[in-house]
């Protein structure tokens, strides 16, 4: 491994749960994480997101953050036993949790949870009704951004956007012009000009290449196909979204507020996504074919979501 | 198969979480089963409840009463997803349950459960502080009975006593008596007396022998060993009772609240009860043979509880 490409970073995508409602055909309850350097944010946490943690072999302790669509028990009830078990571990790092206006109400009504005092700060950015964009999370890696969808309570879509990456350093160029230190890599792909032993003066420009754009991802579930999950997945390189029932019972999806497969991909087309993940799926599924054929008719790129399957956001 | 054996019903305890706190080593958090005929009792009902009532094959619609021993996470997270599930599935007969008072409140404060309107009435029983005895439940067939155990928050412990069985009835005689009809032997065993074709009557005593005693099981778990334990579980059938540490961690068990294995032991031989099952054990056991050693020390009749074994309660 040389040493430009030991510090490329990977964004892998893991869903954890993919059924709608109630856990049926193997599926588990709504969940989603991000990991990038062992580090992971989760999207959703229904009941049971702790075990498939583990499964997945992600370390609940590297949570930043968590991000819930909506207060339907199959999105949100995993959380208390999450924080409990994070604070049984010592946890002692604060936790960003973002949800629709009320999470800490409810979670303060519950017996030793935060109210009665977490071993770890609960950092809670809640989102008001009414409110209809909003950055909701940022670090040097990465932007979070909600949006209200359209769903039968009030429920936030969210896209994670990375920020732009140094770019690519040309190795045996640099090689050439004599630069081999390890340290002069590191500065020049960090934008910083060089200055050799000769007393040469090398500019990053000479040997990196353009930054490269971050990698993004946008969680669009529960919702009908709306403008607001069509803005969160604009060129996005994977869209999840809501597939919750087949285009035949589209008059079900509009009842319950939910997608169809097709709709789903109608969004990934017209939001102009590379990937779409098709989630969100009703129990009476037991084989997911006739969803994933029906989208591919419409956005090929698309597949039913895996879970525990690690989807690499873009390959770098 | 002969029309009495057709009527002897088998009551099955069925563990489906024997973790403590936190979900490891493959265990998982509490709850029992306890099946007869089908239906179910629930005692304690930890996050992942209903997805470990689905793998042991128990149908959630047939859950007649819940049975709630306190207020840690670990031992109620999954009642909210098991009533949502319940209310998913269209449930409508009413369901028990039963805890310490203040769980109608902490479910009223979450959105979507029991003031929002659940498809079904939840009958809560709830036991107040300071209450030393109570029968909480009572059908035909069963009693049951709660007392407060010692934890570091108010924990309750139960006893579920099945009534007197009809006795046996020795169809040999029966028949030699001429008879033969399924009918009579149902009145014969439930107490009545019969009057043949031929004008005989016989009383029930002349061929079922002597009421049979119903079978019995204690729920015993977060609790340092007390009093209480023991009176629940005298002459019991199958004692399940926490057993988080072994003996050479008293002292932590002492601080938080929870028993040893020996201690659990020492218990089940001052009940004189017939079976102990040793459950609630901390994340740090990988196996759990030197729990059970130092236990059948005291008390022979052990076992390490085993999630999703059958364990009958009472041969008949």
């Amino acid at each position: 491994m040389s040493p430009t490409q030991a510090i490329i970073l990977t964004t892998e995508l893991i869903p954890l749960g993919t059924a709608s409602a109630i856990p049926a055909q193997g599926r588990h309850l709504s969940a989603l994480a991000v990991q990038r350097q062992g580090a992971v944010l989760l999207f959703d946490c229904g009941e049971g997101t702790q075990f498939q943690l583990i499964r997945a072999g992600l370390k609940r302790s590297r949570i930043d953050a968590i991000f819930i669509t909506h207060f339907h028990g199959d999105h949100f009830y995993g959380l208390m036993g999450l924080l409990s078990t994070m604070a049984l571990l010592h946890r002692t790092e604060p936790l960003t949790v973002v949800a629709p206006e009320g999470l800490e109400a409810i979670l303060g009504s519950l017996p030793g949870l935060v109210n009665d005092g977490l071993p770890f700060e609960v950092h809670f950015v809640e989102i008001a009704k009414g409110c209809d964009h909003a950055i909701v999370a940022e670090t040097e890696v990465y932007t979070i951004e909600a949006q209200p969808l359209q769903h039968r309570v009030f429920t936030i879509g969210y896209r994670y956007q990375e920020k732009p990456r140094p770019g690519h350093l040309d190795v045996e160029k640099a090689r050439a012009m004599g630069i081999t230190d390890y340290r002069y890599y590191r500065d020049l792909k960090a934008g910083k000009a060089i200055t050799l032993p000769d007393g040469r003066t090398v500019q990053p420009d000479e040997v990196v290449g353009p930054p490269q754009p971050g990698g993004s991802f946008a969680y669009v579930t529960d919702t009908q196909p709306c403008e607001a999950g069509i803005a969160l997945a604009r060129k996005v390189d994977v869209l999840y979204h809501d597939a919750t029932f087949g285009q035949d019972l589209r008059g079900r999806a509009l009842d319950t507020g939910h997608s169809t497969a097709r709709e789903a991909a109608e969004v990934a087309r017209r939001a102009d996504a590379q990937q779409l993940l098709l989630g969100h799926f009703s129990a009476r599924y037991k084989t997911l074919d006739t969803l994933v054929e029906e989208a591919r008719a419409v956005f090929q790129n698309t597949e039913a979501a895996e879970e525990l399957k690690r989807y690499v956001l873009r390959e770098t």
